[in-house]
């Protein structure tokens, strides 16, 4: 028995969320999840349908893209979760779709605005998009350009990847994360839900305003940090 | 056996109402339903998901916020359900739910015309919207305050909430009532369904009037009221 | 055994497709058939649960509307049933629900517009909207005068039943009709689907113009009439 | 056992996931399969539910469009296949639906715009829509000119059938292909898919641009070509 099984269920059963959630058609998006003391990350393998996916399927990589166990080759986007992963350090698992709102969003390049109590009761920013990626990253090496793509973004409007659990890349689609492979589909699932509410919402009317800090405020902190009271913990 | 037991299971199975009708995605929304005569209400527990809840995990409180029975913490939104219950003292049951047109209508801050015989078959008024919540009441007593929103528009407009069962929380998303925690899932169903039928018609012609006077009270009374002859009673 | 049995039956599972084909929530909505021969129809009883529906159920009225076999109260619809009956005289099923889209054309007051093949191939002409009936028709016999409403717009327009087997009343719904109660929900689903292309198609292109004749002649004749070429007979 | 046993399997189980990827209603849409060692093809009756459908029902049809074995009609689209795989000749299957994104768009008599990755991913150009047939390419042998409207747009628009895989007939809806039946109906779903995110990216934002060339060629060549590095081949 593998050393990483647990490593591998974890991230298999994650990646089954995605039908599940009618997330993805197809083959389209992947979850990882990571093993920090071990210093290996386990990634859905690439373009396998989620009806044939078997746990030991999981690809395990490293830091360096390498494979470490598994016969499949794993996802094409791989190096955007490892590069995640060295910069978000307190992440435990990454989920990339390409659930059709979050999507038309990223497509329009447009952030998805704080509109309600359902959105600041999971962050308090707008859902932030990248830049477009300049020709030159392109041609350099994509998948880990796209993963500069979020860094930057993060970096350039002072955002925390712990507040902030969710982005969309440009002309692309979303990207989730959270503590593990199961909390990053979790919120993949929910940008889906504000991005359709966004969107539902400006077309009622095209002039809404974000709600006001105050309100932000009440809903993610009854939520998040020291003086949480939402759930039984 | 809990002298609450039946109050239980009719709050228990009316929350497994929200996933089947597709209300909410997760653990967003609740259902409470209330025992006048023992002066209690039960609640779902917060944060907790349907398909993990059990009829033992209701939480039975009183009118002063208190737990009477149960091991698990009520829900955030508790102190609404507990006012509403105190001041609507016909009602006997409440539905809060995140259901998608509903939000988005709340989060556009506009109430939903009555624009047909649908809407007329279930309350002669518009589905009313609060106003958004101050500063001060956010930072008072956020839930209870709440409540008191939905009090108020129902007193500014001289609605009664046995002919008006559901309002939008401006901002933030539906709340509906009714005789029993049933009836309340039913009303948050048939809400986002005219909410949905608003908003297709007025993407389709945005300057649609709403339905005539005579039209609205026909449909309305022929299900209401002592000369209704709408179903088996 | 009653005589009337194989009506029941028919009617009964003509009924089970409304939620089978998602028209409507709830007791939204109604079935007839009719037996010609003995001058009955069979329809749904008013605010039955389809979950609870069972063959005996089915009501059975003469065209004076009154009950000849059954013990609950037939729906409230059952007047506009009938008189489409005696003037529609090839027909043997109609079919009432409140599908979305074609309640949002409703309450737009719009007809849905002959915009593509899947419309011509079930009708030539757009599918018509009533006007919106008058004060005294409301009062004076209302669900007998939303059969006349769909009558008169037909005589305007100078429709035929045949040929145009769908219609919406203005501000209330959709109404569909068909050689069975089979084929009149099936053409309720048909006018559903056409109603949502429809919307979708103009918000593509608000401008979008109807489709050419010798396009729709061609796909309506290709499956109806004499010269019909589609399908196995 | 016919010569064409499987053949007829592969076209019969291609047809299923029309229902199952919701690519149609009824009988509405049909899929194709070739054997070009035998020189037939295979294809749905006319009119047959899917539901009724078995693998014997599949209809063997030459290039001559004459029935080589079966008891049933082909479908009334027949000609308009048999066309297409005469002049694309890498191609394996021919799926067509009457899905309603692809439909809207079909009857605005617009391309689907290429304005995001998931697009890229499966073609670089827009989906084209052909010209509205005229009313002499109507009455002369309309199943046959559909075809001869979708060659026209390859060739105007200098277009190749194993890089597009899809196109808009004007006014009609959605033809797909690929190198087998089953990829025929994963195009038609891709179709549908990228055409809903194209509407929703649309309404977000109307003068959304096409996305770059730099980003459809990377994206499309990690796919397709001898530098594919996606999957497991």
């Amino acid at each position: 028995m593998s050393k990483y099984q647990s490593l591998k269920e974890e991230v298999y059963e994650a990646n089954l969320e995605i039908p599940r959630q009618k997330l993805a058609i197809y083959t389209f998006g992947n979850v990882s999840g990571i093993d920090r003391k071990e210093g290996v990350i386990g990634i859905k393998p690439s373009g396998v349908a989620y009806d044939d996916l078997k746990p030991d399927d999981i690809v395990i990589v490293d830091f360096d893209n390498q494979i470490v166990e598994g016969t499949m080759r794993p996802s094409s986007d791989t190096k955007t979760h490892v590069l995640l992963y060295q910069h978000f350090d307190t992440i435990g698992g990454i989920c990339h779709t390409h659930s059709a709102y979050a999507v038309a969003w990223a497509q329009a390049m447009r952030s998805i605005p704080n509109l309600g109590t359902t959105h600041a009761d999971h962050l308090v920013a707008s859902i932030p998009v990248t830049e477009v990626m300049s020709d030159e990253m392109i041609e350099r090496d994509y998948e880990l350009e796209t993963g500069h793509q979020i860094l930057n973004v993060f970096r350039d409007q002072g955002l925390s990847p712990q507040e902030v659990e969710m982005v969309l890349v440009a002309c692309h689609g979303p990207f989730a994360w959270g503590k593990s492979a199961a909390k990053a589909v979790y919120n993949a699932t929910v940008m889906e839900e504000l991005a359709r509410m966004a969107y539902l919402t400006l077309t009622i009317n095209p002039n809404t305003p974000p709600i006001k800090q105050s309100l932000i405020d009440k809903h993610y902190f009854r939520k998040h940090g020291k003086n949480a009271y939402y759930g039984q913990n």
